[in-house]
């Protein structure tokens, strides 16, 4: 339980990602398929660690994979082709070998409003490519720490300023 | 809530299928993606309500569709390609608009043993084509009801026997 | 070029199987997507090579693939969701490191019709998991020979017979 | 055949559009499975059709699809997971109801370096929703020719230059 920053609940501060809905990921009725939208949330996580400086890429590099154990989704309102959204991804906690973490899907819906249609909550072990669970490179929980404290110091401000 | 048999609770009477995972669910870390085990669900669910009598087409035949809205997935070990397994389907409970299933998947381990690897929950809405809730087919629910009670009495005749 | 049984001509003898269209392989424009036929391809090529003897597991526990380097694919009519189909796999060619595969989809019209849907040729070549190519294993090569001829004899009797 | 402009030769003027493999399109081999590449032809046809003033979503407001009825791919060298690459997508030629599009995958190879990974050309049919041939809209027409005249002046120029 040490380094656990925050528990059981879903994240306050937000990393955001931009996309459009691909034609590949929608399915008979129209919407995307519900088993796809984890492939918007991997988009919209591989952009958050990239911009957190630690690219997945860098865990592989170590031998080290964050393996999907629980998955939860909430599907609010269906997402359909081309729609423009922004994938919203925060941190719910982290422990010495995982790590939980959220994600929500807004829809743009023009002059600056949008509708959250999709919410998520995905646990992470780290595991060896052997499939064996290991430590969090601590590394990474060192910038995890520093993003999750920056963001909610930016955010305090922000609320401040008002 | 009416016609609600079985509430907030694992099903205890199962419909079982059996595939070898295709390779090309499989990614990079050598099982199969988080977001693609919702196909051997689909695959599993399918299965169970052909073999009901009620397959889906039926639903779409009357412009329907039976719309995920929330699910949530406990990946217990992964699965990896080419492994037999049994994709279990059961009934949570239904109500007017609304049903909720579990699936189970087991791999075969040789010599009759088997061990669970995943388990879920779907929860659906029957829509119509324009998205629009809806009551759930009436013809179908009977055959639900049916099922579950065969299913439940077969379990009872069988445990008696033992 | 030693070992070459057929040359740039489709397979005269086929392997089939069968399966329904899933659901997940459906786009919105209610036919299967033209990137998953490729999946449907794959179900037929793994019973043809399950029903030799010769499971591409195989090749994997020797740390082989046979890796698709040119694939063509003709969508004469489109495939739909839960439509019964067979998927015929043929041999064209092979040669020390590489190998062709005709695939050819047809779609269960009812009292023992069926209409050709889709036509595709695979080239494929053996590579180590380095990625280097490699000789394909004799002993497959002995099962393919012994099975085209086999397959040949089968259906020249059968002409012979009429 | 009226309308047509350039004639079974690959494009020679491009539309490309950069982005990354994502990890879902990835398989066991540790390469994009070769029914994914279609997705990533998609992604760069679709910010084709965007940049062209012409988004795939006006065909479906008409109630249209491009179809594909031919499609041909040469994978000379594996994609693997976070690489950078470049889609590029050509015009071959176009006729009243098809047109057949081209696309290549180069692969960032670092300091301007890059080296060409796919090849693929798709053949395209206009139809409507009810999957009948139709005309390709008179408008898209035009800016496709324009395109592709434009496209032309600014190489012949870009080449004077030099």
């Amino acid at each position: 339980m040490v380094g656990s920053r925050i528990k059981d609940e879903p994240s306050r501060v937000w990393h955001k990602t931009q996309l459009r809905v691909p034609l590949f990921e929608v399915d008979l009725g129209l919407a995307v398929y519900h088993g796809n939208y984890y492939h918007l949330f991997e988009l919209g996580r591989e952009a958050f660690l990239r911009d957190l400086g630690y690219p997945y890429r860098r865990f592989m590099d170590q031998q080290l994979h964050l393996s999907v154990v629980e998955a939860s989704c909430s599907y609010r309102k269906p997402l359909h082709y081309d729609e423009l959204i922004e994938v919203h991804t925060g941190v719910n906690w982290w422990r010495t070998r995982s790590l939980a973490l959220s994600h929500a899907i807004y829809r743009d819906e023009g002059e600056g409003g949008s509708v959250l249609c999709t919410q998520a909550t995905l646990n992470m072990v780290c595991v060896r490519f052997t499939g064996q669970a290991t430590v969090i490179p601590v590394e990474f929980v060192e910038i995890l720490k520093r993003w999750v404290d920056g963001a909610r110091a930016t955010q305090v401000e922000a609320s401040t300023q008002k």
